[in-house]
Formats: C-alpha cells, sequence, structure tokens
C-alpha cells in the first residue's frame, strides 16, 4: 500500500512519515501555490529523510484566500485550517492508497474532526492517516529526540515547505513586513536535517 | 523507551504493539482478576507475535462492579469503558515509560478523551499512546490483513483475555448463561495467531 504524506519539513511531518514507513510505501508531498520557495525545501527535506518526494500544485486562489483570512483574523489559525484541508482534498484525489499528515493529538492547528476524516475516505476511496493523533506532546517530543535530526530557529530565518512560509510572504508582499509579525506571532520552528 | 500494551490477544491490541514495535521496547499486558482464562489466552498470543508478556492483577471488585453495570444496563459499554479507565491507571503506575492500547478512530468504546490521556500522563509521569485512533476502520482492517494471522468466531466460542471473557464468566456464574447472551449482543471475536 503506497500513502502520501502531506509533508512540510518539520518535524511533525517527518515523524508521521517514519511512522507509517514500516507499513507503507511513503512518498512526501508538498502542495504549494509556488508563492514561496516551500517546494524547494520540502523536497531537499524528503531528500534528506530518504522518501521519494511530490510537488502537488495547489491553486494559488486558495492560498490567497486563506491570506485574507489570516489578515482579517489577525491570527493564522483558521487560514491554515482552511488550506490543510484543501490540500487533503486535493491529495486525495490523486493515485495513493493512503493520504496523511502530521496532525498531533495535542495541536490546536489543524484540527481534522472525525466526520471530515470518514468523509474524505468515503468520497475518494482512500484512507486519511493522521498517525501522531494516537501521541501526545511528550510522547512525540522523545519520538522527534531519538529519531530525527532536527534543526530549529524563528520562522522568518528557517526557510520551509509549510503553508506559514506561503502565507507569510503573500503578507509581505502585499500588506508589508509589519502585518506579517501582527499575523504571526514570533515562535520556534524546525526543519529536519535527517534521519538519526 | 519501553511501552506496556494493554494485550487481549485481539487484532487490535496486536496492531497497535505491531505500529508501535519499531519504536518501543514492547511488553504486552493483561490486567486480570483471575475470573477468566483471560491470561492463559493473552500469553498465548503474545508468544505467537513475539513479545514479551506480563499479567496484572486486578482487583476483583473492579471486574465485578463493572458487571454489576453491564447487567443493570444490558449492554457492555459502560461496564467494558471503566474496567478499561482502570486498568490503564494501574498500568501506568507499573514502571514503564509509555502506556498503550488499541482504542481506534471509529471505536464507541472504549474511548480515551485527551483530557483523560493527559491527565494519566501527568499524574503518572507516563506517556499514553493509542497508536490506531490515527487509522481509520478501512485501514486497520487492510493493516490486519497485510501483517497479522487471525482467527475469527462468535464471543462464546473464542477463548481470549478481554475484558468481555472475564465479565461473560461473571454474569454466567451469577446470572446464568440467558443474561450472558441478553448483555452481549452475538458478534464476531477474532483472536490472534502470529504474525504474517
Amino acid at each position: 500500500m503506497d500513502a502520501a504524506v502531506c509533508f512540510s519539513g518539520g518535524k511533525d511531518s517527518s515523524l508521521a512519515a517514519l511512522l507509517l514507513d514500516p507499513f507503507y510505501d511513503v512518498t512526501l508531498v508538498c502542495a504549494t501555490a509556488g508563492l514561496a520557495d516551500s517546494a524547494v525545501h520540502a523536497r531537499e527535506a524528503a531528500g534528506d529523510l530518504g522518501f521519494p518526494f511530490e510537488r502537488v500544485e495547489l491553486e494559488e486562489s486558495v492560498v490567497r484566500e486563506a491570506t485574507e483570512q489570516v489578515v482579517a483574523d489577525g491570527f493564522p489559525r483558521n487560514g491554515i485550517q482552511a488550506i490543510h484541508e484543501h490540500v487533503l482534498e486535493e491529495v486525495a484525489g490523486l493515485d495513493y492508497d493512503a493520504v496523511a499528515d502530521g496532525t498531533r493529538r495535542d495541536d490546536r492547528v489543524p484540527t481534522i474532526p472525525r466526520a471530515f476524516a470518514q468523509s474524505l475516505e468515503d468520497r475518494h476511496g482512500v484512507d486519511y492517516l493522521s498517525p501522531l493523533t494516537g501521541f501526545g506532546r511528550g510522547a512525540v517530543d522523545r519520538l522527534v529526540e531519538t529519531h530525527l535530526d532536527v534543526e530549529s530557529g524563528p520562522s522568518e530565518q528557517l526557510p520551509k515547505g509549510d503553508y506559514e512560509a506561503e502565507i507569510r510572504a503573500v503578507i509581505a508582499e502585499e500588506y508589508g513586513p509589519e502585518t506579517v509579525s501582527e499575523c504571526f506571532p514570533e515562535h520556534t520552528q524546525t526543519r529536519v536535517r535527517g534521519r538519526r
């Protein structure tokens, strides 16, 4: 069975891939509209982990609408959730047996309710897998520590392949860098450099 | 890191153990008050899977109270949930880094709410793992098919190491076999004979 794991190059989606690896033929997938260098960074991290990689084209309007949402809200949660749901639909429509992501039990965003998961599975004839939802924050941290070589730093200095990178780029272009800081409180991001 | 997986000899707890196996030193644990042959059957299945096994003693009162609940309700859900929560507390108090179970995303019983999981982790200083909550019914079935050698049949003919076996034994002894059939609608159970 093959599984497409929605991949940002961060520790959560990397760990999700490692958990599935013994049971599925894993491909790491980065969905992007090409408004930032997301695919470049995700592809590099996928190579470092030793997984095949596929770039999935997103409609630019999906990212732009999510960006409007983030700016209107003043925080990223709803915009990121909207992109992620859209990406799951896109990837579920590809030719994989399963679509997976790095959603965690203790995450607030993105969250995939069971009803959404079942609907996605029924409509596309795929399995939706979120292996990290079975693990709490502490367990995830310990597994990352043991199995991944991770670099961390502030979001703006750590180029990644996540939705945030692309939304940041659009906000910076349309509203200026100050609006980026207003919408995204400073926090530490991670980027994976390989397996341990 | 070592993990104690609450184990019945059925396909769900077996698959949970297989998912954790590449990342933890797994021990399969059967908690029983000894009112049925649960530990015998669970130990045999654990051996067939190639995992170490530990029997954990439950207070007889825990099973008897759950049995009263099942008879009063006329269905097993609340009684089984009560035993499972008690067992998680007991196993979390042992000397493992993590306690795990075979709870599934699409299960109605037992269900472990996130708040219960976090409380268990905080109070006992362990990680609670429920690897199957990241997988839907279809994905679980396909993984079982691929990785486990499973025998299935009606509950009363398939001796297992689950809570149901012990509750059935107590009901049969105290209320007679008819009450067993009234409380447990006939359904197909599984018992694992090894890995594929």
